[in-house]
């Protein structure tokens, strides 16, 4: 069965991409002692996670609690939590998800660290616990070396915890003092400071070795790549796996061509490069632009194009953003050589809590 | 169980607000003597698609034939798919749906009349067509009254095809005599036109009768509402029936809080509303500003906030777009005065094709 043969609109996975993608950061990794922990909110498949695994990933990351579940259930040994877990029946779930994988959670506050400790102290269990620390993105994570060394400190503190190190997201080049600083001062104490979890994301994807104190990389979209990627010159177009195929619906004006694919197939989500707009990039129109989008229809301006599609002519999206895209789908079309092998589940989908 | 006994993030749908909302449009329907065809994108649930059809509704609307069929399969028995199908494999399954439904087709060109009519002429089938004219959107449709004229003549004119009238979306106050002319142009031919389709979205929301020529409307956001409605002043925010329940798990600074909900939870879309901005209203907090959105975290500027929310606090935002963002859930918790009552899936969510 061919790819011809999908009905649209349908998001494809050229599985040949992907190895080479998840290949190759395995190399980088390893040419650079850094630990890869990929984030499997781009994919949300324990199957792409398992690949990883199999190149030499040591686990994964996750952002929601909901998706390590879904993970651990498909056999995933090694587990990060990016997010801090809040109130009680999260910690609760913490505690049942590291009676059967290796979990280690995060946190940028003492409220975050006293209530996984209540519950991991009354079960009689210890977690790994990073600090999450701000260097750049303004987003969480304490502000300062100094309260990292503090909130470290309480970690060490208190009955259920075992300090791990510092995690941040992402990389930038002022990472790099920050996070020494916040090192040298939790060390000062006598703590050791076992890893420094960063890397992932744009523009320091392939150069986060750069930031010396980190041992561990989070890279998510690198699996799949996405227009935002190729349009920063990160990724080739052949190694960006992602495609949602469309069919062209409507020609309604010379210039313009509506297809079956809207926000809810696409995603809002903006081009994260300079210069580009619009919602995908039409592989085999690359003149014409996706200006808008209804729930349901993409609007396509061809005034551009040399030659216009037609009703009916199928054309291949490059998203914007993978993991926005790939979130709205229940399933992806895996691929080989254009033949259609498999529709996997997008398990950890809609796992928001 | 209560609704602050729920984890977060979580989407809720007061389900009093919902009847009064479902009430109060068919009885604007029936004071002006129009036909309601509510649209289920904004929901996709069966269970309120039944409401709206007990109230007195004629028939649903949806968007793609993957919804129709979760809605014939839910026992609903008049559906108006309002997006043309192109294809072989489409119009097929449009056979199948018509043999369980009083079904109704719509399209705007020749292509999509021959490639339906062929699949229902061969089955010895025949459905009714609605003509999709633009009347303002500058998205699908004819462009002319003329040209709605010529499609209308060819659908009469081909097997398994019944001409049944007009479709056009959204209703401005030129559509009015844009399909007054169609109409002329059509019955001057010796045809009827038996339905114009019209109405649903802002800003003619509740206007829609002051186009006289329609006798059909298709609302969708009445049903649940969002911020944008609400920011119009078009609905009470008491009459919001969607609320994303959320934690606030980070307050890294004075000024900025962080919330378990991002644009997996609320979506990327835009507030649709003049001198608005941000992602969704804090209804606890509407100085509050949620400026960005990364995937799973909410950004909130509570500069402007006297009080300011605390780490655990439990926040109720008002979504900018209420089909965007129930797209991205698998259920919805239903509420009747605070109680949690039940969770309902997001049935016809993901059904893209």
């Amino acid at each position: 069965m061919t790819l011809d043969s999908l009905e649209t609109p349908v998001l494809t996975v050229d599985l040949d991409a992907v190895e080479r993608n998840v290949a190759r950061m395995q190399a980088y990794c390893e040419k650079h002692g850094l630990a890869l922990r990929p984030h499997i909110k781009t994919h949300k498949s324990p199957a792409i996670a398992r690949m990883q695994l199999q190149h030499g990933a040591h686990g994964v990351t996750c952002q929601k609690l909901g998706e390590a579940e879904v993970m651990a259930a498909a056999g995933i040994g090694s587990i990060l939590v990016t997010f801090p877990l809040v109130g009680v029946r999260k910690a609760e779930r913490a505690v049942e998800l590291a009676q059967i994988v290796q979990l280690t959670l995060v946190g940028d506050s003492s409220i975050v660290a006293e209530n996984l400790s209540a519950a991991f102290a009354r079960a009689g269990q210890v977690v790994d616990f990073l600090v999450e620390c701000d260097t750049g993105l303004g987003r969480t994570g304490v502000q300062t070396p100094e309260e990292a060394a503090t909130l470290a400190r309480l970690v060490d503190s208190l009955p259920g915890l075992r300090f791990g190190g510092l995690m941040t997201y992402p990389t930038v080049p002022e990472s790099g003092p920050w996070l020494q600083a916040a090192c040298e001062a939790i060390e000062s104490g006598g703590l050791h400071v076992g890893c420094v979890s960063g890397g992932g994301g744009l523009p320091t994807f392939y150069s986060s070795h750069e930031v010396e104190t980190i041992t561990e990389i989070r890279p998510g979209t690198y699996a799949y790549g996405d227009r935002s990627y190729f349009a920063e010159g990160a990724m080739m177009l052949a190694d960006c796996a992602l495609r949602v195929r469309a069919t062209v619906v409507s020609r309604p004006t010379e210039n313009r061509a509506i297809i079956d694919a809207g926000s809810k197939t696409l995603s809002n989500d903006p081009v994260d490069a300079a210069d580009e707009s619009g919602y995908g990039l039409i592989v085999e129109y690359p003149q014409a632009l996706i200006y808008t989008l209804s729930e349901e229809h993409g609007h396509v301006d061809v005034k551009c194009c040399a030659d216009k599609p037609a009703i009916g002519e199928v054309i291949t999206i490059l998203p914007n953003h993978a993991c926005g895209t790939v979130n709205l789908h229940d399933e992806v079309v895996i691929h080989k050589n254009g033949q259609h092998v498999a529709r996997w589940p997008v398990t950890a989908r809609g796992k928001v809590a």
